[in-house]
């Protein structure tokens, strides 16, 4: 199906182009841009409410600065697809989030307007700073860096220590705060609320407003002079402390709020900044989902909301007849809740991901007991810990790949004091569409190092239900980790009453001849697969789930190694000291030789792509493992 | 040396003692614990400046507070020896940082008023939250929580999540932001500005000193209704916007500035605080090293002096005749200056470590290439990503155990991308007498399972100096990370002309018969040691040192494992996942089947005392070596 832009958007392949553009027809194209957009999500998926709510912001920013060599950062990146269609990557932008094609985010390899790889969050104005740090010490001292953050990213402790060290530094900085009360899920804490009132005060605005008119007037006079631009810097700071803001503490100069899907506006502020020296803040109000009503209403939904019609608005829906398996993440939701109405002790954390989780099922079923603390994973951790250090057990629930954001927290406060907390990490191995920045690859090594940690993963939906219960038992009190990946499990009738598991005991589930395949976590399904098909070539593998990287199972390992002289391990992460590493590990210690294959990620990059085709580059899919299998059992391997 | 307590300290050993002293001997008492702490550690040693900076404020809080009731959480906590003294563990002080000692920072196994572990930086506010959120949930209304916090550790993002949180949590919590202007050294960025700006603020400070007088009246007459604090706090609330700080921005209550010597002062206001509802900020201002002169005067030097006369307050120091081999961190400070006088590209970044880490030879030499960016480990490395993305090449150099702060940092901002940043870190492995928050065990594993990432260790300084070199070289551009550890290296005549070492290349040191020892870094040294005490028995061993965990030298190892049965690897840091575990990979991947034995910290939590009692303990000093060896050799071992 081919989606024609329309006339506005037609001619613009580049930044270049769009300049070309009068700026009375800047509306235009963004009502181009915007359409443009609905129709390629609606038919080919990917991120949809962010983009939309920065199509003026997208338009206004290449038109005011000269990209690329003005530097724009865009924070988490997901919002840029705007970006991306201006950038040169129109035609290929159905190719967006697919295997080999685009990448859902801004990615350095992919274009040069794409200043910084991103995907995470809130690390927009350190990145920017560094450039514009870079560009001093080169002597490009015309050259302009803008950091585009949005509120929830904000929270974020790194954007705090970043706005405190450019309050200091003298260089071309921007940040563009784009407000829009959400995250993926509404933004929560102080910040939020101070915004909120800042954008609602009367009082503030109207002097707020007065600068701005008077640098207006001043701009359309011609170039501000340096002198008049420095007595308006002192008439600011000398008003600074009875009338600061919060970015003004941090030695930002503030600029706004102003109407983020007003482009002409948008245009003349960002002409107007570029001539004032320092660090500044352009707070810019706008909508998620602006231009496609049922977005703005329920902006959490139309986050990403798969395909759709573009019409009626409908959500397309795979039907099937018969009970489907559960998300991991409602199990572990659904799970949380039954574990905690039974223990008054347990309490649930998430930064910013309540339906990413679905930590919303709790927050929604015990508010007292649920915490949304926003997009602040070291915080999550350190709060869990001061909750665990009274005798609560919380399941701090993030993302793999986010765990890493929160690193220090878990070793430092919560496993050099033993504290129970539960680290729920979903997201855990391949994470499909999101790609590199996404992928839980390495809490397997990063979690096994940390003393006292337990390292669990479960393989299918009853066996998560059982490690969160054995997790909250108090002989277990003390760091406990469990990891599944995103999507959907194996089990249709998932709900099973709990039952433990002793920690460090991992489980045979099946017999064979010489091999013996070792698994983690669900991708002991792919094993099972395989050694089904395996069985109807004559070759009876040995199935073991080890359940725990850490602690390992010794008896079972012992029982594996005095059978098997030829092993294989497979794991959803990393290769590099994961859990095959730590098999090899117990071999050493107790001078095993087996004969040992790892299969898991290597040590390379994987970017995005669906999950089945992942895990066949990755070579861990059903396919992979049987061949595997069969070399080791030197058996010729048929096409 | 036996040291006694003034006669105001004498009698208090716990904090109730503490509570039956009358208010006006408060200051005799803070005089005899001031004139206490430097005499222990003038005699002992140990963090100096801190602790005499919050004397009165350690007097006030426990006179003030019901502690162990009430939770104190000092944040970091080197500063905490007075709380220490007042909270049972004075006969016990002289132990303080030795080997089975106490601890050098607040510890929970240690005592129930040490209510978190510490010892990384802003920490305080997440987890007196997470414990003042745990006590509203127990129905504990009464209870106090209060996170003792400097200005320096307040510029984390850590710090800023936890305000971000508490403020709009209905919980008794208190913050003291203790501003000293000074983390280990001068603090810095834009908050610190602002701090200095509101302190020196007559108008700013007049007002709140009117809310203060209101409130010490209120006070005298009693217990204030709630009516009138409901009206006072909406008459604040009504003023936020026009007079807001930021910290009100975040919905706290602010208080102060107040001087924090006077303890009179500092009991009262606290009286009072805890009589409010709601999150509030005291700000509190002191100076380090307050009542030692000398220590007042050049506070990084004092912030851990070691050991000095006290009267004369001169610094004792070994004298040598002969040249004395340099430490590790002047190497690098050296070395860093010397390339940047060839290499116009190269920078420093430092989080707040310029002295620990010998950063400040280059910001000395360099101020424009050389940036200190406060505690904020985070913004430290993706700064430097920044950077790093306009082609310069940033020496980023942050402790081992606190480079676990900007994990996600290094995958997603660096490594991800690919970028020319050099990560040093110093503290690599044991790091002594700062004990198990400081030692940096986990760096092997959690660096060498990222890709990209060079992971390599000096034995010694002529080799960190190579490392650094070849780091710099354009066709190693990329994520390179040289960790080394704390203290002295062995080479006098250390400044040897820089020469390459090819990426992935190890050396072989010494040839043996049938068993080899693979060392990593500084630990080599011990090994060679070894493989001497062992010619003596008639034992050869090989001797590899391999340098890079990643890559590995492959050439070296088909060597190592042609000619060797048995093998040992010994490393500075965790044995779970290391470089022993890295040659156990290659071993699978090729099919080795030596006998391999690995040394280095074992999964536990090793505790603080010398670094030789604590290699001893690990099991990797030289007479465990040879004990390991002649076992593997089934040659008895003496003993």
């Amino acid at each position: 199906m081919e989606i024609k832009p329309g006339p506005f958007l037609e001619p613009i392949h580049y930044p270049a182009d769009l300049r070309k553009v009068k700026e009375e027809d800047l509306v235009k194209v963004c009502a181009d841009l915007r359409q443009y957009i609905i129709d390629m999500v609606s038919v080919y998926g990917g991120h949809f409410g962010a983009s939309l709510g920065v199509v003026e912001l997208s338009v206004a920013l290449h038109y005011a600065f000269n990209t690329p060599y003005d530097q724009l950062v865009w924070d988490v990146g997901h919002q840029a697809y705007g970006h991306k269609i201006l950038t040169g990557r129109r035609e290929r932008f159905h190719t967006n989030r697919t295997y080999k094609g685009l990448s859902g985010f801004p990615k350095r390899a992919e274009s040069e307007y794409d200043t910084f790889g991103v995907g995470h969050s809130s690390t927009s104005i350190s990145a920017a700073l560094g450039m514009a740090v870079a560009s001093r010490l080169k002597g490009e001292m015309d050259r302009q860096h803008i950091a585009i953050i949005g509120d929830g990213a904000m929270t974020a402790g790194l954007a705090f220590e970043g706005l405190n060290h450019a309050g200091v530094e003298d260089s071309n900085m921007i940040v563009i705060l784009n407000d829009n009360c959400m995250s993926i899920d509404p933004n929560v804490g102080a910040l939020k609320e101070y915004l909120t009132d800042i954008t609602t005060s009367p009082t503030y605005n109207r002097f707020k407003d007065d600068v701005w008119k008077a640098l207006d007037r001043l701009s359309k006079v011609g170039q501000i002079s340096q002198d008049i631009l420095s007595k308006l810097h002192d008439t600011m700071k000398s008003g600074l402390l009875r009338q600061s803001n919060m970015f003004e503490s941090l030695r930002f100069r503030y600029f706004g709020p102003i109407d983020g899907h007003d482009v002409d506006h948008l245009v003349k502020v960002m002409k107007d900044l570029k001539k004032i020296p320092g660090p500044k803040l352009l707070h810019v109000v706008t909508v998620k989902g602006k231009g496609f009503a049922l977005a703005e209403k329920d902006q959490t939904k139309w986050h990403a909301p798969g395909l759709f019609d573009k019409v009626t608005g409908e959500i397309y829906k795979t039907v099937s007849e018969k009970p489907q398996p559960p998300k991991y993440q409602d199990v572990f939701g659904n799970t949380l809740v039954e574990l905690a109405e039974q223990n008054e002790k347990i309490v649930g954390v998430t930064p910013a991901m309540p339906s990413g989780s679905s930590m919303n099922i709790m927050m929604k079923a015990m508010p007292k007991r649920a915490f949304d603390v926003g997009i602040a994973e070291q915080h999550a951790v350190t709060f869990s810990a001061g909750m665990a250090s009274q005798g609560l057990i919380p399941f701090c629930n993030i993302y793999s790949s986010f765990m890493q954001r929160a690193y220090d927290q878990v070793v430092h406060d919560v496993a050099l004091q033993n504290l129970h907390v539960v680290f729920c990490m979903d997201r855990a191995g391949i994470a499909g569409a999101d790609g590199q920045t996404h992928h839980g690859m390495l809490d397997i090594p990063y979690m096994r190092c940390v003393p006292n940690m337990v390292v669990s993963s479960p393989m299918n939906e009853e066996e998560l239900r059982n490690l969160m219960y054995t997790s909250t038992l108090q002989k277990n009190a003390g760091p406990f980790s469990i990891r599944y990946p995103r999507g959907n499990g194996v089990m249709p009738d998932w709900k099973q009453p709990l039952k433990e598991i002793e920690v460090g005991k991992g489980r045979k589930l099946r017999d064979g001849d010489e091999l013996a395949i070792l698994t983690l976590g669900p991708v002991g399904n792919f094993a099972a697969t395989a050694a089904d098909k395996l069985a109807t070539e004559g070759i009876h593998v040995g199935h073991y789930d080890i359940r725990f990287v850490k602690p390992l199972d010794a008896d079972l390992l012992h029982e594996v190694f005095g059978k098997y002289k030829k092993v294989i391990t497979i794991e959803d992460g990393t290769i590099v000291g994961g859990m095959g590493s730590a098999i090899l590990e117990f071999m050493a210690e107790h001078n095993y030789t087996a004969e040992l294959k790892m299969l898991g990620m290597p040590d390379v990059i994987t970017e995005h792509g669906e999950p089945a085709e992942l895990y066949a580059e990755c070579g861990y899919d059903v396919k992979s493992i049987v061949k595997t299998a069969m070399e080791m059992m030197h058996v010729k391997v048929s096409a």
